[in-house]
This record gives structure tokens, sequence and C-alpha cells, in this order.
């Protein structure tokens, strides 16, 4: 009889290429499945809800495996984080059915996009540097709120898709529908800390909630939302590049070091 | 004409191999040397307020130099700010009068040990394990907190000071009295942060600020310490383990990671 385990992740993603296990790399499933064989003896590929990429940070990734050993939760909790490296954490350890998939019974899921203002010449915290990207322009709040409302719904994200064949097919999204790029996006907007001291800028974040996510998809809204921000493009724009379906219409992709994955939901 | 500057540097740690510089290895000293060569053409070294270890992070290192170069405090700040690694940041550049020197002339320095209390199987998160030293013990808080209060003052610290007899000498303090190991301690002790979540425990910060540290003081103390707030020592031990002034009678060194160096006071 074997148990199959929900593991909830948080990790840093900087010094990872990512989460797809690649030989010879370090990366956030490798690490898991190793500590995995390490404590039970079994290997197994824990399957993610997504694969997020080089750079990118969790809050609340979920992962799922079966295990032949028999385990309490709360030891093979304890015994991950033991031998897991420690930018990669577990958060909770589970058993579930085993018809459970961290990726196939996802319903939604958040993202949030973390940006350090230095327009005003402020400089980013060196603690901070890791896990938010540093924006030198001025931007324009309420344009890139505007902007953001825009995408809110049922779309086809064509335009913010990775262009790259392999990669735009492949299942960065909660519950993907098959051969399609339309997504609903339940929540996308920003919001600023609120400010602690007069020295240091509060942060802007872009939340974004959905049925699930393309490639590259939040990185390449923000990209855009930014450049509605500094005004190259007019937040009445994102409709018109919603609607050309041309990944080459919408703004660059904003790297990775900003996204966080936040929250995977699932059914009860 | 040179012109003599002050810079106040805010870093992690974490991936450099302490302030000072060294061949073939990144060091601050050594990013910061190279980073004002790029900039100016002129190879300085600049000097520190002490040499920070491998992984010790600081908010306020304070550096002096001199330049050649007629550059305006504004412009060399931003401009070191473009060619440094992000985990090395110029907070402020200032021209001081030709006598200034970053370490003979500071009057105090301010230091704080952060810990992150996971007795009771709160997980650090990874975003803070970079920044803290994570302690597995149920600790003692008001222990902690007399033992803190029996180093205040004037003291010789040998039992503090690290033993490598070319580190024990080291200027690693603010205003080295020469060939001794005495100290003075204005402020020293313990604090825990509010509580912001039911799930995270709040970290425990020690606050030291003093004329002067030997090498390894900081992190010796708060080693002892630790010691006594598990139980390994009462904290009436603290005046006899000063008296002996014998390093092995004191606690082990607490890890570089939870230290941060915070301030150097100059006179006005």
């Amino acid at each position: 009889m074997s148990t199959h385990w929900k593991l909830t992740l948080a990790y840093d993603g900087t010094d990872f290429h990512g989460w797809q296990i690649q030989p010879g790399l370090p990366t956030l499933q490798g690490a898991l499945s190793d500590a995995i064989a390490r404590i039970t003896g079994e290997r197994v590929l824990p399957q993610g809800s997504g694969r997020t990429d080089a750079g990118v940070h969790a809050l609340g990734q979920v992962a799922s495996f079966s295990l032949l050993a028999p385990i309490p939760a709360s030891n093979l909790m304890r015994a991950l984080n033991r031998v897991l490296p420690a930018p990669l954490r577990v958060l909770a350890a589970e058993p579930v059915p085993p018809d459970f998939h961290a990726r196939h019974s996802a319903m939604e899921k958040t993202y949030q996009y973390r940006i350090f203002p230095a327009a005003s010449g402020a400089v980013c915290p060196p603690f901070l540097a890791r896990y938010a990207h540093v924006s030198p322009w001025p931007l324009d709040l309420a344009a890139m709120r505007q902007a953001a409302r825009a995408v809110l719904g049922e779309h086809d994200f064509t335009s913010f898709a990775a262009t790259d064949p392999d990669l735009a097919t492949r299942a960065d999204s909660a519950k993907p529908p098959a051969n399609t790029n339309i997504r609903i996006l339940y929540e996308s907007n920003w919001s600023q800390d609120a400010i602690a001291d007069s020295d240091t800028p509060s942060l802007l974040r872009y939340t974004v909630r959905g049925n699930g996510f393309l490639h590259h998809m939040v990185r390449n809204l923000v990209g855009t939302f930014l450049a509605v921000g500094c005004g190259r493009f007019q937040p009445e724009s994102i409709p018109v590049i919603l609607a050309a379906r041309d990944r080459s219409q919408a703004g660059p992709t904003a790297p990775a070091s900003g996204l966080f994955l936040v929250q995977i939901k699932y059914p009860e």
C-alpha cells in the first residue's frame, strides 16, 4: 500500500535553475527528489503545480508524489526540512487521495510580482534585491491599475505567452484547457505597501489570480504594465494587444526575481 | 588636489568572502575597489570601519579613501551603484576632511544579531534564512537578557575574543586601545519583534553598542547567550567567564549569517 502525498513548499528561486529537474544543475524538483530518496530510499519525481522558471520564488508551491514507506506526516516534513537546502522549505505535508495531482487537480493559482520603485534615486536594500525587480523609471500607478483591470475575465492570452513553440504549449497553467490559450483571470491589481519610513519607497505589488497561466504570462503582463506605467503604451491599448494574439504587440518579459508563486487552490 | 571620501554601505555578506580583499575571491573591499577603478581609473584600497567576516551583513558599514578625480558626491554614489553587484549598495557618499579614517576615527559601533526561534517546529521562511540564525532549541529569553546585562560597561573581553593569534589582535574594533582586550559596551540587550501572524514566530534580536569589538566578539557573546538561553550556562556565570580571560570558558561562536553591522558613530 503506497501513500500519496501533497507538500506545500516555499523557496528562494535565485540559486536554482527553475523547478524542472535537469542533469547536473540545482533544481527544485531535483533537490526535493534527492531529499525524499535520502530519507526513504525511494526515488520519485514529485509533480509540481507548474514549473516555475529559474529565479522565480514560491510562497506556496504544491508538489505531489507517492511513497511506499509508511511515515507520519509531521515526521516527513521535519525530516525533509533537515536534509533540504535552506532556500527550499516544506511548509506542510499531508496524505491525499490517490487521484490528487498537484497540477491536474489545481483550480486556481495566485502570483505576485514585486517592484522596487527607484526613480527618485532610492537605493534598493541589498536584502530586497533578490526578491524584487528594481525599476529606474517613474511609474504612473493609476495607468498601471487601469491596464491591469483590462485583462480581468476570460481572454485569449496568446499575446502574453512565450513564443518559443516548446514553451508556449508547456503546462504552466493550473487547469490547462487542451490546445487553447484562453484563461480566466479573477483578480488583477496593483497595490503599494504603506510607507514604513521616508528613506525607502514602498514596494509595488501586482497580484493576479486565475484558472491557469501560460508560460511567461505573468512576467509578460507585468512587462506590459510597466510599459504602460512609464508612458510607452496607453492603458487603452491592452484590449488591442489582447485581440492581436501576437506576442510582438505586448511589452517585454519582466525579470524573474520579482515573481512569487503565492498559492494554489484545490477542490475542498 | 585630491578629495577624501566617506561612503556608507549596506551589503548582503552571504556570497562574499568577508570585507578584506583577497586575490581571486569575491570580497566587499575588492568589489568596491574594482567599482571605483572602473569609474575613475584610479586604483584605491578603501579602508573599512572594520573587517566583517565572510557571511556577515551590514546596514551601515563605512569606508574611506581618496580620489584625484573631482566628482560630485551624488554622481559618485549613483555611478558606484550602477557598477557594483546588487548585494553591495552605497547608501551615502560625502567628502570629508583628509584626517577622517573609517576605522581610526570611529567612536562607537552598533551590531545586531538575529535569531529565528524554531523550537516550536516553526519553519524559517527561505527569504529569511540568509539573514538570521535558526535556533532549534527552546530559549529562555529572561535568562539571556540577564546574561546580556552582565557584559555592559568596561571589561576585559579576552574570553570572547578569537583565539587565533593573527585574528585576536586584528583590528575589528572602532577605537582599538593598543594591545588591550578591554572594551566598553554601552548597550547590550535582547528584544523580540511583535508577532505578525500566528504561524511564524517573531525574530529575537540582540543589539550591542560599544567603543570597539574584538574579532568574533559579538558572535562569541551571542553563542554564550544562546548557551544560557538553553540552560547549559547560568546567567550568573557571565562575570566568572569574563574574569577567566580564557576563550575556552565561553560558549561557541554563533554563525555569521545572523550578524549585521548596523552603524558606526564618528565625532560630529
